[in-house]
């Protein structure tokens, strides 16, 4: 059973944990639970924390649940170039558990299939992603703001808000709410980045400028800083 | 007739010029040339400086031919996304010319039809580009050698032949000849760069590892440096 691997990591805030039910293709290989403290009253709920941040700015809860639990998409089309957007908890899965949810691993190139591995992420650390970047978000300036619930669920996760206190990861400098709504050809200013491309936990996940994303690539952040460092130097010289 | 705004800048260096018979879509756009030394004998020919060069590794020789006269292709696809590839100069036809020969701008994006006025040039600049790339892929390290006739034509547009001495124009580590057959996700490892995004002419063009065009974006090379440069030193705070 392959949902037992995923242990409980929730240790700094008792949550409910009941298990919920879901359907579709992957709803057999983990089991969705929720994530509202213990206790709580009224239903179970997996992305309550969302629900405020659903009702006045949908898109930025629809891809704050996406980037946490989905790898990206591939930006190339062709029938070698993977799946579009798959659960990150299914990259887990084995080639051979994999085919039996229709997908072929062996039928991709060997970059892609790595590409795709590297997004994989246990369920856990895929909502308490969303849990840091929803925290992320209400931090940043011009944020709307959480009635209380929710802002002491995420500071119980957190620490205190401080509004304005959200930056780029990679540039440093501050991201404000307002970037969400500035797209260039179709894409977002802002997205989910991380330190280290090749872990999706909280610790490792943040909001970025998109050119910064590309700009780092697929090095951590350290790489690139080493490399931009490296650059600088040579072209000064 | 639009051929006339044109004008040759082959000045440090008499060429033949001689009209050549073209057929094609936008082959009256334009009038092809032969850019052999003047009192040439044999043929006339517009990329007889890519000869050996096309004996010896085709896909280098397709690639300079390429980026040089054709603005690059749409990475995405759809109905707005504009054509793959097209010849730099058409982009310089006016919105109503441009239907004439089935192109409708205006049913592309604002960004799109941005985009691709940006990679406007004339004709003579995508020779000389093309001239200047051949220059720089003879002279990195690892190269094929060059008959002596294409080596004296490139030396006398761009001074004498240095092995070794082709950088990534962006990063300034050396280019090897090498790095053309390395591929990522099916993309060569080494692109067609510009130190300034919207002007394609020699003086403004060079090779650079696809990591490092990809990082640059559309700034120019000294705002991508000053760009790096501020990351840093908010980073090491």
């Amino acid at each position: 059973m392959k949902s037992q691997k995923f242990k409980v990591r929730f240790n700094y805030m008792e949550v409910c944990l009941k298990p919920l039910s879901t359907t579709g293709k992957f709803s057999k290989v983990v089991q969705r639970k929720c994530f509202l403290p213990k206790d709580h009253s009224g239903k179970c709920s997996e992305f309550h924390f969302l629900s405020h941040l659903h009702t006045v700015k949908s898109s930025v809860s629809n891809k704050i649940r996406r980037d946490s639990t989905h790898t990206t998409g591939a930006a190339w089309k062709s029938s070698d170039a993977g799946p579009n957007r798959i659960f990150r908890w299914a990259m887990l899965l084995s080639d051979e558990e994999l085919l039996e949810y229709g997908l072929d691993m062996s039928a991709l190139k060997p970059g892609v299939q790595l590409k795709l591995r590297e997004k994989a992420a246990d369920y856990d650390s895929c909502i308490e992603v969303a849990i840091k970047l929803t925290y992320l978000t209400y931090n940043m300036a011009g944020a709307p703001t959480p009635p209380d619930e929710i802002k002491n669920y995420l500071e119980a996760h957190h620490g205190s808000f401080d509004l304005g206190s959200t930056k780029c990861e990679i540039c440093q400098e501050p991201l404000n709410f307002a970037l969400f709504n500035e797209a260039k050809v179709g894409r977002a200013a802002i997205e989910t980045c991380h330190l280290n491309p090749r872990i999706h936990n909280a610790q490792n996940v943040g909001f970025g400028h998109r050119e910064c994303n590309i700009a780092q690539g697929n090095k951590t952040l350290e790489e690139f800083y080493a490399w931009i460092d490296g650059i600088l130097k040579r072209a000064s010289l």
